[in-house]
């Protein structure tokens, strides 16, 4: 391809980004603003980024020689099976770093806590974010108190960021048709396991969250794929279908997923069914979704396998239609996997 | 002084500070713990920095080669004369890098919204943000927005991460016995604008927040004074009285301030008289104070009342008693001006 037709290619992709911005035009905010799919979308695109002149949409940011993300949790409740939300907020912010090819190297810690918050469960949160940095290898560099009265932030809501260094292995790029969709394990389980812990449902299972820092995987995955290793998204809130759907948009391909291959716990399966809930729209805390060249596919694949035997490849990346995500059904279907509307699953994170 | 001798003194003063460290007892969060008085000192000191293992309890921290600073904001109400939280999000943040020394580079932004929150409330603070962060020279890097169902967070709550480049004419150092403390302006309009805008009260008055960047007089103090320039605080939260505490303890000194010397507006010790608040520990959101050797001081101050003429010395660093700080006041006497007990003005920023 010539530099011309290359740079009308680019100018046509921007026109067409352009014109797909969508506008926000609700009159007052709603829980699906907050659930990370269409209507979260609508807000950042359509409001957030044309007034603050954001032209990268991804989860971290440049400030000079680092990367910056930031993140806030208000997970109800404050404890489930397998974490709680202070090791939620700083595995977060430490997978938000890895996926964008940053080793993380601090964070900040912004607490509004509320009054008549038992101390007791404030020192748990307080160990459980000591623990979950020293783990992640992080250094908790400065923090913020706030305190609100009585009735407001269920306890407390926190707000971390972090700061990481650019690794230099990671030459994140668009996708290309042919690239492979690997995926780090098993899908489904943080959300289901909050779910099940609030109650709400006359459903038990044993079902515990997979909140964990993701840059052992992600460092793994440099060594063996380096610069074919295109993209990574960590699938949080939404899912692995709205990691999907958003890189689809900015991207501009298509992707196919085999829905056979994307590996599900039989517990998550059963109880996502009783919930009316498709697995892939549930929110993981410690899964990744990889894209990468096919011709280090498999090694990439290999080295997620050393961490997670579940890890598997589950699609590729095709060129028609583009911005969609197409799902082949266990039965030989197709149908389109749909960015999430609404929230079904509120205050997952 | 031999080089051991001074080790000697530095190793009690270590020893001073570790017996000093205050326990964290209280069995439930108050509003209190976040006033910015003795109770958020000794859940800082008591709790949050032996977990962490924080060293350095400064607003802002190292991360690489950058300065970090992290603040959450829950005024009440939105918007009040003179600023907004959006407003107040972005130089609170600003302002921390910058009397750190730093050169306030970027921002992040995460919002915690309120399910119900009107739009155009939100798109007016999403304004005086974007507003703020180009008058303030700082680019918003990256962003977070989770929901909250209806009754929670009253609007909004918003939670912003500074990121900035160490300025090489800064050295700042612990303060000295005979250094010069001066005010870049007149203190307490902050806190009485937000209370007078609850309507708590039968009084009205033009007062107005003072909330804007105080990098332009930190660059001017560091060209003034450069080496000679020991420390810069905001004074926030719990108001001139809570930094200068703050500081006496941190280099076990002790500060005698000249009350008739503090510049204050006739409006706002009006309205502090009236709510029984003295308006050393009312919050302020564009003032600093500055601790100057003496030989520096002139040109320092010269260089604060270029940018507000009402800038002034108020005092001086001594010897005894550490620790303490010491009014002499307008009629002659002198009284210990103490920490913070409690919260007379809760959700001031």
């Amino acid at each position: 391809m010539s530099v011309s037709s290359r740079e009308e290619r680019i100018l046509g992709i921007i026109e067409t980004a352009r014109a797909k911005r969508p506008r926000f035009k609700d009159t007052a905010i709603t829980m699906a603003h907050g659930a990370g799919g269409k209507a979260t979308q609508t807000l950042i695109e359509g409001l957030f980024a044309p007034a603050f002149g954001m032209t990268d949409l991804d989860d971290a940011g440049a400030a000079g020689d680092v990367l910056v993300t930031t993140d806030s949790f208000v997970v109800k409740p404050l404890r489930f099976p397998g974490g709680s939300i202070g090791e939620l907020a700083v595995n977060g912010t430490v997978n938000d770093l890895a996926v964008a090819g940053a080793r993380p190297l601090a964070i900040t810690l912004a607490m509004i806590l509320e009054e008549g918050l038992s101390s007791d469960v404030l020192r748990a949160e307080v160990e459980a974010i000591a623990t979950a940095a020293r783990a992640a290898e992080v250094e908790i560099v400065t923090g913020d108190t706030k305190v609100v009265e009585r009735g407001h932030a269920d306890g407390m809501y926190l707000a971390t960021t972090g700061v990481g260094v650019p690794d230099p292995r990671a030459q994140l790029t668009r996708l290309r048709p042919g690239d492979r969709i690997l995926l780090s394990g098993s899908i489904g389980e943080h959300g289901t396991a909050i779910m099940l812990a609030r109650g709400e449902f006359e459903l038990e299972a044993d079902v515990a969250s997979d909140t964990k820092s993701l840059w052992p995987t992600v460092d793994a995955l440099l060594d063996a794929a380096g610069p074919h290793l295109r993209a990574m998204r960590d699938a949080t809130r939404g899912g692995v279908a709205s990691v999907l759907n958003e890189l689809a948009r900015a991207s501009q391909v298509a992707m196919v997923v085999d829905e056979r291959s994307v590996p599900v716990d039989p517990v998550v399966a059963g109880a996502a069914e009783i919930l009316g809930i498709d697995p892939m729209y549930v929110a993981n805390e410690g899964k990744l979704v990889a894209f990468v060249a096919p011709e280090q596919a498999d090694q990439a694949l290999a080295a997620m396998r050393a961490i997670d035997p579940r890890a598997a490849e589950i699609g590729e990346v095709r060129t028609d239609p583009p911005a969609m995500v197409l799902v082949e059904t266990a039965f030989g279907g197709r149908r389109v996997m749909d960015q999430l509307v609404g929230d079904p699953l509120p205050r997952i994170c």
